[in-house]
């Protein structure tokens, strides 16, 4: 990642670990809608919070993957699903559903920044580089619904999200290609994903549909 | 790919290029029929259009993909993807299926083939490389129908076209341990596969099915 | 693979040989019950025998994968498919399913303790390792049940299954890290996983469901 002032770097790791954690809460409550059993849970719980990643890194061929050099989050990941399964209840469905919206957007800025990064880091044309951001934000949620049986929902909701993390991504690349510093890159990165997806999530914008 | 005559290079890259639109237009197709949003309709293209050749290499650990190396093809089929959404409708889709079974079936030849060849290069055993010019020709498809929430219509249908990849991709195994001139062994993959599958369509055989 | 005496070798060749026909028999009824044409058959018989592995070998950068450092294999497993396909009848559907129980049980304990066991080698850390043996013996179905648009039944039946090897797994890299003999390590893999299974196969456990 780009390196970024002291104090950044704090608030980039808890706007890490708030967006896996929802990442991860997303998973779980769509195992649960299904019924899914606790392995059920746990599996589509790590799905949605590493999918994204595990898969960018996959095409881009890097290793270790992100979750295995930090197998603390690993634990983590469990440790949520389990309380979870323990504490949250159907009522709670809702409340939960949208408190998560907003570190998941964020998260799918940073997230869409991380790919982005990666992937011109290795020399990735620009258009490469963006998709693997998208693939980093919004394939994690993909894997997810796959597993549970559903088109995912990213390719049939019709609200903006993956087109979000495209043009933040295409922010990130003119960025790097005007020499910006790396937090800066981010930053606006994150600022352009999040406003965005909080905008569409706000004001409920849907993308034009095709009338067949 | 195998070395071709200049005229047989040119004739080659046409094949290509219609056949990478057929795939595409049947993942938009598909798509459409599941009233996907424009994210899901782009996405069920690519991973139609690539989604085969990118399954082939992570297998093979072959980089960089192909769509990597030759990134006007990612807008080519994105420019396609929008022109489908802002001029077919409905009553062109059963034309478009008709239109786009052959150059799918002279696709499925030469994807085939490619596949087989990159295998073959990396002393793949024969049986891997035939399965790596099926996966190449077939999971694009799959992979379409999978993310769509279909079983692959590949494994469903009863009509032959895995198995027309097959026998062609044999063909290519045999060319080259014979020593035939690349340009030779693709032709002759090409021309079995592509003349199996279009029998098959215009005679509209089927597969024996198991008599549970 | 650990070295093992060699009268184990052709015990631990035995199992490994029964436990990838038994996974490809669930393959292949799961299709069956499907209504999957022939090309289908055997690809979910391909998957569910070999998917697991090529997964873990995908994720740990593997190559080349079982299958292709041991073809016969893969002509075994599509004789076997064409087997199922001439002789079994619907009324073999309930047996064929009880008798691959317990060859799917001692899999599962074998393809968990190989997986352990080749990412403790790559020096991942012991979760990580516990995580590969697990994909190694559950994802073959997993991939099977995507494909033929199921839930995967490891995440929807609150029988312990994934669980076992999860535990069995933990055994293997206990026994790895006190220097136990590798033979020691597999069998005891093996009889924890197996036995594990069997057990709740045998008194019908399930696992604690979650309460919404």
């Amino acid at each position: 990642m780009p390196t970024v002032p002291t104090w950044g770097e704090t608030a980039r790791l808890l706007v890490e670990l708030a967006a896996t954690a929802a990442f991860a809460l997303s998973g779980v409550l769509e195992a649960a809608r299904k019924r899914l059993d606790a392995v059920g849970v746990c599996v589509v719980g790590f799905l949605a919070a590493f999918g994204g990643g595990t898969l960018r890194d996959l095409l881009l061929d890097q290793r270790p993957f992100f979750w295995v050099r930090h197998v603390d989050v690993l634990w983590g990941v469990l440790a949520l699903c389990l309380l979870a399964m323990l504490f949250l209840r159907r009522p709670h469905f809702d409340v939960t559903e949208r408190a998560i919206q907003w570190p998941d957007a964020l998260g799918l800025g940073l997230f869409a920044a991380t790919g982005v990064h990666q992937a011109l880091l290795l020399q990735m044309p620009s258009v490469v580089a963006v998709l693997m951001g998208v693939i980093t934000g919004v394939f994690g949620g993909v894997l997810r619904d796959i597993v549970c049986n559903e088109i995912p929902s990213a390719f049939k909701d019709h609200r903006p999200y993956t087109v979000c993390a495209f043009i933040g991504g295409w922010v990130y690349v003119v960025m790097w290609h005007l020499n910006a510093p790396g937090w800066l890159a981010l930053v606006a990165c994150v600022c352009v994903t999040a406003g965005l997806r909080a905008l569409a999530v706000w004001r409920n914008l849907t993308l034009p549909a095709w009338r067949i």
